[in-house]
């Protein structure tokens, strides 16, 4: 109920995911507007089922204020679905850091997993997919955060991007181990250390060329990244479009490149991927933008569907207990006299 | 003589802007190469000469290593002819951690100022340029070193581009005080009560819409910013063409959208705004990318001569100094028995 279009394009998406994907649905919210809307539909046969809850997290909503307030958001009572074994997962296309929050309160994390973390699955020049995690799950991250998003990343690239050894780079300002601050250089060789792949520090410029499939960052740099990149693109477009209708002659001109932008909007429309899953929690949680189309909705629904079949986090629980032979930084230990 | 095509680009930006900006010029480096690089200009009566160094430092070199070995090398040739008044400025297109270190040893900081900063000038959406930095100078910054970063930019930002009271931005994970990392929180009260314009903090998808003049970071996030956004622009611009092409037919359609895409280009291009001031430094420094055309090596020595002539420094020397009675952050003070 929380996205800006909900609960319709919430409801198109998960009648299309029910029809493509044969997988069941529960539609968390309000009864009568779901009804209503799942009216306009054909779901005849289909899987589908409504559960109640009485209250929205709104997008504005402070975080603290949704937790202590809102005991029977959609969001919240969905979660509880996953927490009772009612359902493997949950979408959403609310207030981001609500839902997080609700998620870490009520689903709690995996074993042995420090911090959840957030993953945006971006476009990149050479046209497979990368991720970059954390995108704003976590700020002022410790080295072992780090590595355990690496792990987790490495993971979900493997088994639902279907990537082979996947790269692993850690986002930083300079190629050599010891360019970067003082959390990727305490980081670098936990990485070398561990079992994934890791290549290196990458830089900014690196980001989106598809030679690393795994980006590791704090979630402070991760989410400044992420919409720096949707903001340049946005430019891009804005400067580009007044220049092409400049040069090419009016209608045609328009019409054709109309058709080039609609192509490429495709190649880096988030929406393709669905949303950003939160990885490390218990249950499977995919976090959709405010405005996704039924498009998003569905594919995010297909990956909810994808990490709960290949049991995702069972290697996640697993890949992270591996660390825990590797050596903690001096930083991170514990003095007990 | 550390550029990627040095001293050929060098040499003919330098005789461009001895022409154009009455401004008088001292070519550093291997005199014979100068020379002969000189011969292919009409240089008559223009202000030019050149002064010998034996050195140069790469692109790969380690930063200690040319700091300690090359005593001789050409940037630090020219930043000692600053420090001993014979020139205002140094422009270089050599390394750019190399030019910092040198710059920091040689020259120093300005009175008062704890760490200098690196700008890069930004295109938006807009049109008008706004400025970011740090963007590579200090990685780990305290909070009162973006605060400084604040008033440098500000300065920067009125006397050299010429914008009235220029809106100053804290580049964080959402608008609210309330949103960031331990750093931002710290700082975005400082910088309320600071004497800039302060706006609040913004998030990367603004850095390019122009709402902002100044963004003010770390050097680790504002590096990876800026590397970003060159790197969505080569992603952009290499999926794009490749769809135009594909949509408009044949000879016209390359011809019209090469036409377009130079026009854009000329909008997003970092040559137009020459290279990256180093700010908080006794003299004036502008470092440009290694890549640098004439035309940006141009472009960078009309900046640093306005620098000079506006008394930029006077005026951060005495922008810093206002800055004493506000109060250091709880996290900064220092104990003392």
């Amino acid at each position: 109920m929380g996205g800006d279009s909900a609960p319709h394009v919430e409801v198109l998406g998960a009648v299309q995911a029910a029809k493509e994907y044969q997988v069941g649905i529960i539609l968390v919210g309000a009864e009568p507007r779901i009804r209503e809307e799942l009216k306009k539909h054909d779901v005849e046969g289909l899987p589908i089922e409504i559960v109640q809850a009485s209250e929205v997290i709104t997008m504005e909503e402070d975080v603290s204020t949704a937790l202590r307030k809102k005991k029977d958001s959609s969001f919240r009572v969905a979660a509880k679905l996953v927490r009772d074994g009612k359902a493997s997962g949950v979408v959403s296309a609310g207030n981001t850091g609500a839902c997080m929050a609700v998620t870490k309160m009520v689903l709690g994390t995996l074993s042995r997993v420090d911090r959840p973390a957030l993953v945006a699955v971006i476009p990149t020049s050479k046209g497979r997919p990368a991720i970059l995690l954390d995108v704003g799950a976590n700020v002022d991250c410790k080295p072992t955060h780090l590595l355990q998003f690496a792990i987790m990343g490495e993971i979900f690239s493997r088994s639902i991007l279907g990537i082979n050894r996947p790269k692993v780079g850690l986002l930083s300002i300079g190629e050599e181990e010891s360019k970067g601050n003082e959390l990727t250089k305490e980081v670098f060789p936990m990485l070398k250390a561990s079992p994934v792949n890791f290549v290196g520090n990458i830089e900014g410029r690196d980001v989106f060329r598809g030679d690393v499939d795994v980006i590791v960052c704090d979630g402070f740099v991760g989410n400044v990244a992420l919409k720096l990149g949707e903001g340049v693109t946005e430019m891009f477009t804005t400067l580009l479009k007044k220049d092409l209708s400049k040069h090419l002659s009016s209608k045609i001109g328009a019409l054709l490149s109309r058709q080039a932008f609609d192509s490429f909007k495709a190649k880096v429309d988030y929406s393709e991927t669905g949303g950003a899953p939160l990885l490390g929690v218990r249950g499977v949680v995919i976090i959709c933008h405010g405005s996704s189309t039924a498009k998003a909705i569905k594919n995010a629904i297909r990956v909810a569907r994808e990490c709960s079949f290949c049991q995702m986090n069972e290697r996640i629980e697993e890949g992270v207990k591996a660390l825990q032979f590797l050596q903690r930084p001096a930083s991170e230990n514990i003095l007990i006299n």
